[in-house]
Parts: structure tokens; C-alpha cells; sequence
């Protein structure tokens, strides 16, 4: 029931994943029954160019209250214990689900996520990670608001979560994390940044060092290539939604300049921020996917792609072990 | 001597800049004289297109010393009494200059700005105003980077600066201005921006609320139109720095795409950064404005412009008038 156009879009999205997927893997559908089985059938009625078979590899669980975009997310959780968020991730918290997917109230997600899947041991807070598109490969930036005013020793739990989400969802063997500041110089940032410095520097991880605004769009800096951007939830949040306004404007700019639609859509795929699909949220002992309440059907198929992944190369138990290695590990 | 290419292009933006100015301007040029003056002759003899009369209306100021960019800056305002910066802000201190213009070093810009030029009473630090272009009308956006770890206290100080610049250069009356968090709703932001708020929200300004990163290319929010965004030094930073990035990304993803170039400079006209010249570096007691080290001659003659208008608006008067008032003013 969550996102801007519930359940629709989160049904559709759905009916994509599974006509793409083995079809070992299937899917529960979290809601109001009555209301997403009609919409259910409906689209399968309507979807011709559907496999068959997908009925039977959906299932749908009631769940009667719905969490609203713009309620208070702690209050919203502890009032509505029949929303499909909670439910939904209940499901996931008792293993009938392996991981969990939703376009709703992000706020009341992680509440929720923390709560019912818990955090890691030795993480204060989860973190949220986008993936941009870059013009090299697309890299990590988070925490993208999960978290603000945020301390040297949460940048360094970020960097240890992002290099993990790299290494299995990006696929990239020893991540470069950079930790984004306002000049290369140990020594530029304000007081969180500049420590967290020290203490990547000393830490086990891939660290290359500041990196700043400019390098996240180009991938990285003149000094190589960096897959985590590691920053405080305001700063990730702030650049967040400034980068998702970028294609609109290019594109109002340069359809008014005359070039053809068809020319701009061929540049900009690879740059379709619902490729990417969805965020998770790093550091709960589960698979917890956040997507956008604007989300179209592809963005929550490749959602749904990405928390898939997040359960093949078991992510959560590969962050599980990175956290408990660098705890014992002398600093 | 400031700027990656100096003092090449700092005097052909001087050229440019007293070109098309009204003849009673003048232009001191601060330098190793010998270097400064072989250069000018040079750019003069070749400058076919240029005026006559130019030479006449510059005058050239000795300083033997250089700062370089990567030097530190209070460190290298104490060594180098006789670097261009220093004698240039000295010119300007003493009233045998209007204004001062300077691609070199930020940092060394603004301490040797503090020191020489005075704060105005009541502030603490002082910020680096950006103008961003936007889909709808420029937007200024500060702090840029001269200030990290803000409270709300200095925050509010920003946006009382933002708005004098925004009233005295881009000609708007009552600028309305939005503070930059992750959310619209009061209760966003990390410690300092939520206190802002509330500073804001009791001051004399047209304060709109909070606004979010996705509000700045926009040039607003639904809610209505944005002339000035209030953010610290850190977030500003970062944000300026990716936005920076973000035309030379498009280019060369639309010049790949098959966008021919011509097509692109026309779309790009109104984007391109060097029309805004020059960052001043608000509330000290004088017209002190950070030109990019990279900047073009296009670039250092429009910085010289902004210089123009705030010496003729008499925005430094502005600024002080209206420090003062919201001092005594009741909370």
C-alpha cells in the first residue's frame, strides 16, 4: 500500500519482476486483500503480454491499515501494527519472507526495520545508500538521510556498509571509499568529517582518501576511480535530491533547444534513476529496500532486483561478519 | 598573481571588463609589475578588437610576493605582506580602491579579507555567496564554503547577507529566502537548521520555510519561487562543487549522443558559470569577490561587474544598516 500510487504501481512492478525472474522465486503482496486483489486480476486481465503462470507466484497477505505518506514514522508504527509496512516486514522478521520491498513512508520503514529486524551489533543507526549513475560506474553514496548530525565513529560504520553494498550488489572486489568533503586535504571538512578521516585512514577499508562534490558525478577523482561516497545523512539527502533534479531540467532545457525526444531518452538510459530501483537500508539484520513513493513499475522490478541480489550473496551476513571483524580488530 | 592562469587572464578580463565599462572606470592591477606589465603590452598590442584608451585607465601596483594556491591561508597572509592579495585588499582598505577582484587563493582571500577589511559589528565569520543558475531566475546560495560547523545563530546571519545580495545585485525586491534541509516540515534538519528555522521563522526576512535539494536547479518549490538559500559551508560546498560538474557531464554525454555542439552552447547560454563571474565574500566592511582559479577572461570581467554594481548599490552600507537594525530590533 505504500507510495504514490498504491497498490497499482507496486502490483505492476511486481508482475515485471516475476515475469523476469526464475520462476523458483516468488512474491507476497502486502495490503488491504480486497483492494489488491481486485487490482490484482485486473492487471493480470489486462496484461497480455504477461507470461503465464504468475498468479500462482503471488500470494497476498492482509493487512488492513495503511501508513500515510505524511505521518509521524515512530507514531505511525506503534498505532498501526496491521499496516502493510509492519506486517510486511514482520514477515520478513519471521523468515515467510526473505527480504522486503516497499514505496512508502521512508521515515516509518526504518522505524519499523529497526524494530522489527534489529540492528546489527556494535551500529547506532542504519543507513540509507542510493546508487548514482556516474560517467564512469555508478557508485554509492550514503547515508542519503537516514541520519543527521552524525559522528567520525557513524561516517566510519557507513563506509564499512557501503563498501560491503559495493562489493555485492556493484559487484566491485575491494571498493574505493572516499569521504566526501569540501577540499582533498585531510584537513578540510567540519570537526565529524575531519576525524572520521583518522579514522578511516586507520581502518582496514579501501580508503582513498576526501573526495568532493564534483568528483560523485564524474565517478571519482584525478586520483582513480571511488565506488562509496561516504557522507551524513543531510549532506547525502541535500545532493540526493538536487542530482534527481538534474534530468528534468537538462531535459525541459533541451527539448526547448530543439533536440528531439527520441535523442534525449537514447542519452539519458543509464542515467533513469528508476534503473537503480531502490535504496536499502544498510545495517538491519534483513533485506529492507526503501523506494521512491514516486516509483514506476520498473523501479520497483529492479527494486525488487536489487534486494534478490542482496539475498544471494547473503549481504546481510557478509556485513554481519565485515562489523564484527573490525570490532576485534586492534585500530 | 591569482588564478591557474595569471596573471594571463586576470588582465585580459580587466581588458574586457574596460571595454565595455563607462570610461570613467579604472582598473589597478596587482602584481610583479615587470611580469604585469610585459603581459598587458603584449595583450594590448595583440587586442586588435580592443578599444583605444584602454592603457590610460590602468594603473599597475608593485607586489613582489605570490600566494599559491595550495598554500595555507593564514600562514601566507602573514608571510607575504607584499603578496597581490595582500597589497590589493590593502588598496581597497584605504580607499585608493573601490572593490577588489581575486581568482587566487580562497582561503588566503578571506582571511586576508577579515583582517584588512574589518567584520561588520555582530558577525562572526563571514560567507561566500554563489549565484546558481536555475530554471527560473538565479538564486544565490550561501555559505559556500567559508564556514563549517554553523549554528543557527551564524545561519540566520547568512540569510540577513543572502538577502542584501540578492536585493542590491539581483534586483529583487523582498528576496524570499528558503532554508536548505531534507525536508519541508519544520522539524527536518540536523540540530543547527531546526534552531535556524525557528530563528527565521521570528526574524524580519521573507523567510519561506525550509526547501530541499531538489528546490535549488528548480529555482523554488511549489510553494513559490526562491531568491536566496540558506545552507552551511559544508552543504554549500558540496552542493556548488557537484553543480559545477553537472554541464560539463551533460556535454559530453550529449556530444556523444550525437547533440551537435552548436546546439549545445545555445542550449548552455544562461548556464554557463562564468556568467556569474564571482562569488563575494559577504560581511566584511568592503566589495571582496572570489573569482574560480579556473576562471575565464569572460569570468574575471563579469566578477568585476558584480564588484561594480555592489560598490554603486552601496550594498556594503546595505549590510551594516541592516545588521544594526535587526540588532536592536525586538526578538
Amino acid at each position: 500500500m505504500g507510495g504514490d500510487r498504491a497498490p497499482e504501481v507496486p502490483i505492476a512492478g511486481a508482475l515485471l519482476a516475476l515475469a523476469e525472474l526464475d520462476p523458483a522465486h516468488t512474491v507476497q503482496l502486502v495490503g488491504r486483500s480486497d483492494e489488491v486483489t481486485a487490482e490484482l486480476d485486473a492487471q493480470l486481465r489486462a496484461g497480455t503480454a504477461l507470461p503465464g503462470g504468475l498468479r500462482e507466484r503471488i500470494s497476498i497477505v492482509d493487512a488492513p491499515e495503511v501508513i500515510e505518506m505524511s505521518e509521524k514514522p515512530t507514531a505511525a508504527i506503534r498505532s498501526k501494527p496491521n499496516s502493510s509496512m509492519a506486517v510486511g516486514l514482520k514477515l520478513h522478521a519471521s523468515g515467510t519472507a526473505d527480504a522486503f520491498v516497499s514505496a512508502g513512508n521512508t521515515g516509518a520503514q526504518m522505524a519499523a526495520s529497526v524494530f522489527l529486524l534489529k540492528l546489527h551489533a556494535g551500529l547506532t543507526r542504519p543507513a540509507i545508500a542510493t546508487t548514482f549513475p556516474t560517467q564512469r560506474n555508478p557508485v554509492v553514496v550514503l547515508d542519503a538521510g537516514a541520519n543527521v548530525d552524525c559522528s567520525a565513529e557513524e561516517l566510519l560504520q557507513f563506509a564499512r556498509l557501503g563498501a560491503v553494498y559495493a562489493e555485492d550488489i556493484l559487484g566491485r572486489a575491494n571498493p574505493a571509499v572516499g569521504l566526501l568533503s569540501i577540499g582533498e586535504e585531510p584537513e578540510k571538512g567540519n570537526a565529524a568529517v575531519k576525524d572520521a578521516h583518522k579514522l578511516l585512514e586507520a581502518s582496514d577499508l579501501n580508503f582513498a582518501g576526501n573526495v568532493e562534490g564534483r568528483d560523485i558525478l564524474a565517478g571519482g577523482s584525478a586520483r582513480g576511480p571511488i565506488d562509496v561516497f561516504v557522507c551524513d545523512g543531510f549532506v547525502g539527502n541535500v545532493v540526493l535530491k538536487f542530482y534527481e533534479s538534474v534530468p528534468g531540467m537538462i531535459m525541459s532545457m533541451m527539448t526547448k533547444g530543439g533536440v528531439p525526444k527520441d535523442v534525449l531518452a537514447k542519452i539519458f538510459k543509464g542515467f533513469d534513476y528508476s534503473d537503480y530501483g531502490g535504496a536499502p537500508l544498510l545495517g538491519v539484520k534483513g533485506v529492507s529496500i526503501i523506494s521512491h513513493g514516486s516509483s514506476s513499475p520498473r523501479a520497483i522490478k529492479n527494486a525488487i532486483g536489487v534486494a534478490l541480489r542482496a539475498v544471494e550473496r547473503r549481504m546481510v551476513d557478509h556485513i554481519g561478519r565485515r562489523l564484527e571483524t573490525s570490532a576485534v580488530a586492534p585500530s
